[in-house]
């Protein structure tokens, strides 16, 4: 069976989610077991103009939302950046996997060429659909989960390559 | 045109680490501009039991290596792990996108069912080359790169991220 963008997108957006997911259940018990309230790990940064573990468990989550959407042409549903705990984090994340998922693979297969148009600040930015994935998605979703994991390693939340990749769990 | 095992790896192990590359040069001129020794920066960690930067940068760049090496089918040149100042890390990143592109596409394409060993402590393990691509190589490179970004910013490198997808640059 030959790679797709489907196969080259999806199955590593829902991994790496679910591995993000299980690292806030370890995060949660490691404030229960030192007696410190979790949502004190959410505002937690690795420099004072990088963004809090919060956005970036939430950036994690719409890079592939918006991939999805964008490749397979439908509009993404919008979540409200509302989320104050780590019970909505995982929520947060939860939809979003659910999301990602409910997309059809056909939806998504030969969209390499296509073009996608990415709103910035600076004016909206136009990649054909393959170095979008490979070149903006990915490397996005990667920054904010290995981000929010060296946030919580940081902090001492005890977290090893196992849970990073989450193989064999 | 398809997305292949070839256009799925070796794109994003160069445009990373190239990326790299440049960062270490924002390191030396920030150690330059606040008058510190940036062998410094080679030794910093984000917890006492992580890895320091230059183990990151390395095994950044030990990743892509292996990764075309096995999917090839060929002998991965051997690097000594000795490198103990910024130029020396970026000549390490240099021999390493030299050596993955010196690896035709063709050798790579259609590995995706191939039979990949890794070595591990615990034994080796076995996977197929996609989910060795997609659920291996990919999220241990960007763990990487990520890390020593985080590393740089963490100590004051003014580094953005623009620097971290390297569009535009």
């Amino acid at each position: 069976m030959s790679i797709s963008m489907h196969s080259a997108s999806v199955p590593i957006f829902t991994t790496m989610l679910g591995n993000l997911s299980k690292w806030l259940d370890k995060a949660e018990a490691y404030a229960a077991e030192r007696k410190f309230d979790p949502v004190v790990l959410l505002g937690t940064r690795l420099a004072p103009d990088m963004l809090p573990f919060t956005r970036q468990v939430q950036i994690a989550c719409d890079g592939p939302k918006f991939c999805v959407a964008r490749l397979a042409g439908v509009d993404a549903p919008k979540f409200e950046d509302n989320e104050a705990t780590i019970a909505e984090l995982k929520a947060r994340i939860a939809k979003t996997i659910a999301y990602v998922n409910s997309i059809p693979a056909a939806q998504i297969d030969g969209t390499e060429a296509k073009d996608i148009t990415i709103p910035r600040r600076e004016g909206s930015h136009v990649m054909q659909g393959e170095p979008y994935l490979k070149h903006f998605v990915l490397p996005n979703l990667f920054f904010h989960v290995t981000t929010a994991y060296a946030l919580l390693r940081h902090n001492g939340v005890p977290l090893g390559k196992g849970d990073y990749l989450g193989l064999g769990s």
